[in-house]
């Protein structure tokens, strides 16, 4: 097969199939939604046939024990991606509502209207789940979407991906409003990366490496889910009791979580009485603990800290702490080291509450609460696609409204521009 | 000077300023933007001795009239250039609005709040007008911006920016939130669209070679603001007269603008009897018009449409007619042909007008009204940067809230994640 030809196919289908799923109505989208969950139920065992290949391959090959677990199809996975998917057909439809309606001097009524964004193409990590999951939001929002999963889940993927277009199809939909790039070369990428005529947006989800990758060759808007660097700052007038609270939850309740903490940043003041006490709690728990040159003068056994562990999000039981004079500093050390991710501070102080929400450039900023909220469910959307790091478009948890565009509707009685 | 390092001081300058003019309140950037504004009437006539410059050279080089005219600064260009910064301060200011607010069932409380963006880079042709405009509008909505327009108005460009950054120091403003690219080197560009750690959207206004090369260079996101090949299909069961007005309004009124008319389609059941009227008033006008088969049928004299035609931006008093059997060749024709700006439709049926609207996929869909209404002015949103051809983040008119992203804050007292 030529891969060229494959693409070309695939991203002309799409958006032949975006214009009729544009304009389909609530009840067929949701028909083939709820298709989509109860195929997967049903198709449980063939499904997790299928996904031991991947995991015998996996194995074969020598990939982690992490990579193999998230790669894996277990009965409660396959219940909860039919769950999802069923959640997401409960979720009001955002397409057709009105944003924004009103009548100019001369009469012109103008209407700004939701309306799909037309053709997404999302790539996403060896995490089957994200097959149906990302297919269901991008139908529910009336786009035609494109799939390209991790190689090490291809059988997974396509045994998911059949029982999506069978369900379009009993729905009467397009099958095309739902595709799975099946080659598995990197080529397959570079193609799609460069369909801009058909294609309306990328969304890239996994490692830094793959995210820049697609920002420097596409010609397609992308829109970015890149690490989370997140940073807690317990400030001078910080409950300290609430503090420790937040803190280790932020850092162990999953840790492999992007809104997890990264780097807990303690205003010097009440370091000395803070620190020993979270740091003894953090260290029962098996977290690794690497300070600045103050921390190390309170904790002497730990690690120090280097420039690259202020960059790195660990998704792990490791835990950067640094002693600061002043909030500023702290202000300062998030713009330089964080991703514009979650960031929160702890204070009873409302002016420093206040600036630190003004200041700190992030998706979200916390005040006394933990950054393991930000979440399309925590925040009330229903399931996200991801959580964007850029500023254009969306930022945060991206859900439905997030994978829509807007489109002008004006109404005249002959009006002429003069 | 080496380019690159000249450049990477200005981007870092403007990452800089984002920062203190993103918490700047409305009546300091208001006082900027008076100051400009006093500032440009004031030295009207050094600007029109520099811009001699630029027109000299112009001149020697053999530009073309038109390219000549928009170059040139008169008295009442610099005028309206002064007002057009006066309008923007008297815009309410978009930062700060509570987009929503909402308390989540676990106490949380979560603003969506509208913020700048940071630093906008706008690449723009020889009118040295977009010079105060785009500084103007950027600076209202809080962020940073870098101007690099066309090399044949440089001086015209580097004596209005310096007003501008004297006005920003007179308000106590950093004077790098407005930065020019004083080098003409086409290698300034290239060095500023890889800068996307400190930048965060280039907005490219001009050709359509120039926006494509934008867009393959740049690894920042890019708005693009593409041609207007804006089409009017005139129904079988339109209004006649209506019809007539409307066409040649939204031909002839300024056909040197993106959201000029220039393809006409027509239903063929009312061809026989619009046509020959329509076009006699077309041809009086010295419109030249250009048909299909179909068209030339009933007007034998006229040239036949090519498929290029139908793709052209003419920017002129040319027009392409294309009849067609039914409503969808029409819609089909837009989407083929059309670049996604305006379109409109002339009908007294409604179930025509309504699917003309959901199924022709432009920023802005018009019933019975001319496609030159798409304007920031004539939305009753002021002032724009532009008209947006994309799907992502902003579409048609770009005003001051299209200069702006959102962040979440989130306040708690003490919520951990379960």
């Amino acid at each position: 097969m030529n891969i060229e030809n494959y693409i070309d196919q695939i991203v002309k289908n799409a958006k032949t199939a975006s214009r009729s799923i544009a304009s389909a109505n609530t009840v067929t989208k949701n028909a083939a939604l709820m298709y989509i969950a109860d195929d997967i139920l049903n198709a449980a065992s063939s499904l997790k046939a299928e996904n031991e290949k991947d995991i015998a391959t996996a194995q074969k090959t020598g990939l982690s024990e992490a990579v193999i677990d998230r790669l894996r199809l277990t009965d409660s996975r396959i219940k909860g991606m039919a769950e999802g998917v069923r959640q997401i057909a409960s979720l009001p439809d955002p397409i057709g509502e009105l944003l924004q309606g009103y009548t100019r001097p001369n009469g012109l009524h103008i209407q700004k209207i939701r309306v799909p964004i037309g053709v997404i193409v999302i790539i996403y990590e060896s995490r089957p789940n994200v097959t149906a999951d990302a297919a269901a939001l991008c139908l529910k929002a009336g786009n035609a979407v494109i799939l390209r999963g991790g190689k090490e889940s291809i059988n997974s993927n396509i045994a998911i991906y059949k029982l999506l277009t069978t369900a379009l199809e009993k729905a009467g939909l397009d099958a095309s409003c739902i595709q799975l790039v099946e080659v598995i070369e990197r080529e397959a990428i570079d193609y799609l990366l460069k369909a801009d005529q058909y294609v309306d947006v990328v969304i890239p989800r996994g490692g830094e490496a793959l995210i820049r990758t697609v920002v420097e060759k596409s010609t397609i808007p992308v829109i970015k889910h890149y690490k989370g660097v997140c940073h807690i700052y317990v400030d001078e007038f910080a409950n300290l009791r609430m503090a420790k609270e937040i803190c280790f939850n932020a850092k162990t309740q999953r840790p492999g979580t992007c809104n997890a903490m990264e780097t807990m940043i303690i205003h010097e003041k009440i370091a000395p009485t803070f620190l020993p006490a979270v740091a003894k709690e953090f260290q029962d728990a098996k977290v690794e603990l690497r300070g600045c040159n103050k921390t190390y003068n309170i904790l002497p056994t730990i690690k120090k800290a280097t420039d690259d562990d202020y960059h790195n999000e660990y998704l792990d039981l490791i835990l950067n702490i640094r002693i600061v004079d002043i909030m500023d500093e702290a202000i300062a050390h998030i713009a330089k080291y964080g991703s514009n991710h979650s960031d929160a501070i702890i204070t009873d102080n409302i002016n420093n509450a206040l600036r630190f929400t003004k200041e700190v450039d992030s998706a979200a900023v916390y005040v006394n609460a933990s950054t393991r909220f930000t979440d399309g469910y925590e925040f009330g959307m229903g399931a996200e696609i991801g959580i964007s790091t850029d500023k254009l478009h969306a930022r945060g948890p991206m859900g439905l409204e997030e994978l829509t565009s807007y489109k002008f509707v004006v109404f005249g009685n002959g009006q002429l521009r003069k």
